[in-house]
């Protein structure tokens, strides 16, 4: 690709051409204003403009996504539909998200000329490597610190995710930890409140990551959910750090990604970045963002892990969606940046076969709440049943069969499945 | 209001009926698993559960607004709209507004019982204002500083909005100072771009505007576009400080209410908050954020001005929308925290008279660009029409019939519109 220019497709929806509708897209790039001003010269526009590379139609259809959108006069009543992508010179912004997204998003959404936009796909030159590094853990430093190899990272979420007082949660780490499991992560909604300050939480922990360890052999990767102001997220790192905490978890649309890339700055172990929010940004098909194109910005920010909802989850998503998040977040960016997709919500046993027959991927972490923690027969079970569901996807052998020779399996698939 | 709790309420569209989806909004906030958990007491939900405060029914339709919604047994067919105000429990995540987000946010946009969310308004306890001071300027400040009082704040953007060059800049900042405008801010395209960087950018503008200053004996307020990564943001604010400039820009959304939080923490002028990017957050009507919902936040995090939108204007918002995000900009909360709402795109003399009928205020900032700048007579003539189109305003004048004693709005009328 050209490195001097960023490239960004959108998912248009218009009641004009889609010519004209990249048009005003480019335009409202360069001038930004509703009548022609003076200066704007054709030497200005060549060299500051953005430029369409770009379009291919998609369809028609009798009715528009959004409302506010002008109708041109001798409309035919369709909304046409494409992937417009556009150019811009890297000169204007720089290697800067913050001001990348003025740029690639700014006030695009609101064009009357469109009836729906939606951004799918972000190409970014190496000078975003430059300014920013991205993961300094990633998939090979979570699996050195976990030690855990050719296998997803399995894990869990404290739940209840709020209210739970410091013994209850030691307790349940003992238990996890005991159980064999290899992470395990705060909720996004516990971070530092006031009814259990992070220090408290923190100190308590740490103790029982410690004293499972000694039982175990084995440490469990926790993280701490840090997410708060940018100051108060650098001395929540600091104690985490100094506690000897492994990971650090933020809600990346809290913090911002300016926030994301300014812990990235002084992060001393791998960064958990929950995507929570992330709904409203997505759910309307022809508005806001693909995961595809935000996720890129969340691994030049530095994420080492990126939440992608889960196969077959309690949420809206479709199955392809998430699928496509998966492989986008496992694909490399300049030759790096891994970040290990999350998957999440709803997962157990039997969703490792969906994810492995569609990823053929095992760098990922799978985390499980009630999958593991609610097996009839306990955490351990729970876990175990996990570990079952992906040799199982992986040696390509129906749930069912596996389940015949593995107890736990079976009473995961009797509770939470239909095999 | 009970100063320990925050109360949030969503425009609610769903498939159930609005008590369960009620019961799963406030559910997905205290244990967010798809199944019970062990430890999930009635006396923690009690504790730290969100409650349902208030159902108010709207309506129903044949169609939902969003995907990936689930049919419960025995659908009637139709989706029911409904305000839901819940209120959470301050404790639970205590006065952060990272951690709020994640509580009346979180993944609520996400849930299968719902084809639609979206929340319109939030009330926040003292404890916010305790933690977040808000504008230091706001209102009064900037009043003071500009030294205009009993009309709006008059003022231009820089066009072209990229790729001026430095003497460009300088002769139009001596232009619309010579032509007596109270404000001018750089593009939200245009921050610290590789082709004129924020140093050189500082120099040159503060120049002009001492030089300007000196000959008209009014010193204009330029909003520098700060808009970085965190600590390039307070090393861009230093520079424009340090040369003596009385305002900064930053695009709020690119920065995060964090960024902005953390901007407010050591800024010694205006912070003029722009709010590109906000339409991906709100034009699908029953997704997102109402902006009367978000301002507030905006305000705790320190912008002492706010973009709303104008009316009429090249934008697809309705003029009610643009009107409810003035007034609950000017709507004080906690007896403060005023900032200065900034009407801007596609503005001229004459959209002042339906903004001063709808919000009955002259605590504006009007910005025009084309509606200023290419005036037929010139800038001068441009910023006198928009004083003129507010004198017509408040004294309650028709424009036309004001226009015939003042050419400059009579030329105004014939170039941008029909009076």
């Amino acid at each position: 690709m050209n490195q001097d220019r960023v490239n960004a497709t959108y998912l248009v929806e218009t009641p004009y051409s889609l010519q004209v509708a990249a048009e005003v897209i480019a335009g409202e790039q360069s001038t930004g204003t509703f009548t022609a001003v003076p200066g704007e010269t054709d030497a200005l526009k060549m060299k500051f403009g953005a430029r369409i590379e770009k379009i291919a139609e998609l369809g028609t259809a009798g009715k528009p996504t959004l409302p506010g959108y002008n109708i041109p006069a001798g409309h035919d009543g369709l909304y046409r539909s494409g992937l417009v992508t556009l150019s811009f010179p890297l000169h204007n912004f720089g290697p800067s998200i913050p001001n990348l997204m003025s740029s690639i998003a700014g006030n695009l959404f609101e064009l009357q000329q469109l009836s729906g936009l939606r951004l799918v796909d972000l190409e970014l030159p190496i000078a975003f490597a430059d300014r920013y590094p991205g993961p300094k853990f990633g998939i090979e430093g979570t699996r050195k610190l976990t030690n855990v190899y050719d296998r997803p990272i399995l894990g869990t979420i404290v739940k209840p995710s709020i209210g739970l007082a410091p013994e209850q949660l030691q307790k349940m780490i003992i238990e996890v930890s005991s159980a064999g499991l290899d992470f395990i992560k705060d909720d996004e909604l516990n971070a530092n409140p006031p009814y259990a300050p992070l220090e408290m939480k923190v100190k308590a922990v740490m103790e029982a990551v410690e004293k499972a360890a000694d039982a175990t052999g084995k440490r469990i990767m926790y993280a701490f959910n840090i997410t708060g102001d940018i100051e108060e997220m650098k001395r929540n790192h600091e104690l985490v750090v100094k506690a000897g905490g492994n990971c650090v978890m933020v809600s990346i649309m809290s913090v911002g990604l300016a926030g994301l890339a300014h812990l990235n700055e002084y992060s001393e172990v791998p960064i958990h970045g929950h995507r929570n929010q992330w709904g409203m940004m997505t759910r309307c098909p022809n508005l806001g963002f693909e995961f595809a194109a935000y996720q890129k910005l969340c691994r030049l920010a530095g994420a080492d892990h990126l939440h992608v909802n889960g196969l077959n989850s309690k949420f809206y998503e479709s199955n392809e969606s998430v699928v496509r998040s998966i492989q986008a977040c496992i694909s490399p960016m300049y030759g790096g940046y891994a970040s290990m997709p999350v998957v999440s919500s709803g997962q157990w046993a039997g969703t490792a076969i969906d994810t492995y027959a569609a990823t053929k991927s095992v760098d990922v972490m799978h985390l499980a709440g009630g999958g593991i923690l609610a097996h009839p027969d306990g955490a351990a079970a729970g876990f175990e049943s996990m570990k079952l569901g992906w040799e199982a996807a992986v040696n390509g052998i129906q749930l069912n069969e596996y389940a015949k020779k593995h107890p736990s399996l079976k009473r995961a698939i009797e509770k939470y499945g239909k095999g």
